[in-house]
């Protein structure tokens, strides 16, 4: 049998600078443990533009439909900023996720106990939260047609599309309630049914799903403006949340900002099970391509190599495997070893990227 | 020439408890300043549904247009939770706000010196924060057409539209610049234009109406996701936030929630001028219905009465007047005088709405 396959899209700004860290992470584990995979790399957003005219190639394309497992690192710059929206970086994400069907997002947003005191809220409003947010990732506005800028008598209009249909609702939530049953067995539906038709449709199929098949975890159903206003009051009366893509967008980065920690968030996109049982799935870290420090040695590559993390737990089964790599995680910011982002206190001096990705490895 | 006019809707839940209290400020006016409101009062909401079968009679929709403003206490609970959409209480506030066209809602979110502690963020994150957001009303995703769940193949599909035309980006726009040469001269514009086109036509139109008739304010362009993230990291580096309707709801219900303090945010919907000069317009506090306290004497009146304030600045060009208010509350906040929603520490008594409206009027 071959091994797992890993296509490895670093992307611009600190992307390839983090990735370089996972790969460490990647062969560790083949050198020490016997877990090998088959990796390439290829290129994605700005990166891939600047070679190809387009923010992913087709045969980039190709080749993450057939490997176990994507990882990304980042995509977008102000270079890019000016570009038509059909080539802009953000377009090969964009299209990696609607062509595999990556539909469930799950981002934690965890608080490590090491970096409480780095949240902008209180050390008691934060310190061990565990939140999950399961976002749909491949309908809703983002992709809903009709779009453009279209001329109506004699000015132009914006249009945008939400749409959902029952399907797409159907499978995101059983996707949030099968996380729940391993979690805090507590799910809470977060739309507008109160302002918006699909809203409406969106609360009565995801109660029916629990009605039906999930009896057992705990659902609750709340506006998105509250949920964002709650989020920021208690998070932690918060297991899973699930929700729409363009809710999902702003309220996972609202939670995630919570922690005070985006450096250290990963996130994974998974859609069906495909012939080999495993799902498509695409790994990569919350935060952005960060161009205010590329290649400055400043990024933090922990979110990625977290998002590694995710793939050995939900592409491989590798839960053990997983769960090591978070504890050395762990151990290292127990050590005090911090990168730029997380220094707290005056008189404390940060390590680079590559130190923090050699110190995990050994904390491995 | 006749006295100004003033229609109060109270609405559902707490709306009657807290507009009881604002009744008291508006009485003190005119008794002690010679300043005085021809008030009528009329049904909005499950109340004007219990009685009409309608969230808003026509009659009172029709008295709305005429008067000077519009107060409203809050809308909705949970026994209209099942009510048809086409008749649920928040419908009557959509049609105030879209037929009166108030398509500029101001929703300062202010940090009260004496409940800096209050907050969920550390106090040096939010002490002095005064943060002003600006979001579209009357069109986006809450009035788009089509709209509504429909039969495709064998399912149902839910449908919103997020449409934004020029004048109306172009109108809103200007509302922020212009609020903004009043106070720190700073807008921040929220929207996604790296995914939808609409955003692409907001933050165009914003620019041009930026560089056409304010370059002398400080504008600035940033996703609605890092929005929120900022908003939560440090919400002090925002001075005016322009957004569009859906975001807005979002993104203010966020930065309300930063002050700790939802029972002490106002809010007010302006429109165009009317044939008097003054602008169409409701006032209303942020926050909700609040069923589970309602009839218990614990609402806070202070959102409510701040509400009045701003009617007093935006609508009667009584800045002196709004002022004296806003200096009323705060003082009755330095005596560490408190409703429920705003108790800190263990061992403080609460005192009652009606209370903390007396002594508003005292300090007055
Ligand atoms: C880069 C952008 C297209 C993307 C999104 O809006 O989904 C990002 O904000 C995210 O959340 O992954
Ligand atoms: C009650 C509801 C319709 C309303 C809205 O979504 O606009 C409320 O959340 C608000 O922000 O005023």
């Amino acid at each position: 049998m071959s091994n797992p396959s890993l296509l490895i899209l670093p992307g611009d700004g600190i992307g390839p600078e983090v990735m370089t860290e996972v790969v460490k992470i990647i062969d560790w584990f083949g050198a020490k443990r016997g877990i090998a995979f088959d990796v390439s790399t290829d290129l994605v957003g700005g990166a891939a533009y600047d070679k190809h005219g387009t923010p992913l190639h087709d045969d980039t394309m190709a080749r993450a439909q057939e490997v176990d497992a994507v990882l990304l690192g980042a995509v977008g710059g102000p270079r890019y900023d000016d570009l038509d929206f059909s080539v802009k970086p953000e377009r090969g994400l964009l299209r990696l996720r609607k062509e595999m069907d990556l539909f469930a997002n799950l981002r934690p947003a965890q608080c490590f106990d090491a970096l409480a005191d780095f949240s902008s809220l209180k050390k008691d409003i934060v310190a061990g939260l565990d939140i999950m947010i399961v976002r749909e990732l491949t309908s809703g506005v983002y992709f809903g047609e009709p779009r453009g800028i279209f001329k109506e008598g004699n000015e132009r209009v914006g249009i945008n599309t939400q749409r959902y249909t029952e399907s797409e609702i159907d499978r995101i939530a059983r996707a949030a309630f099968e996380l729940a049953r391993k979690r805090g067995n507590k799910v809470c539906s977060m739309e507008k049914a109160n302002v918006m038709e699909s809203g409406i449709l969106w609360r009565e199929v995801v109660q029916k799903v629990h009605d039906e098949d999930y009896a057992d975890v705990e659902l609750s159903h709340m506006y998105a403006d509250n949920g964002a206003m709650q989020l920021v009051r208690a998070p932690k009366q918060f297991d899973v949340i699930v929700t729409d893509n363009l809710f999902g967008d702003v309220l996972s980065d609202c939670a995630a900002m919570l922690t005070g920690s985006l450096g250290m968030l990963p996130s994974a996109s998974l859609g069906a099970p495909m012939a080999n049982g495993r799902p498509k799935a695409m790994y990569e870290p919350v935060h952005g391509s960060a161009p205010d420090i590329t290649g400055q040695g400043k990024a933090n590559p922990i979110a990625c190599i977290l998002s590694f993390a995710m793939a050995l737990r939900y592409s491989f089964d590798l839960g053990d495997e997983a769960t090591r790599v978070e504890k050395a995680v762990e151990k290292v910011l127990a050590d005090g070893l911090r990168t730029a982002d997380l220094l707290g206190h005056e008189g404390e001096t940060p390590i680079s990227t590559t130190e923090m990705g050699d110190a995990i490895v050994a904390a491995l």
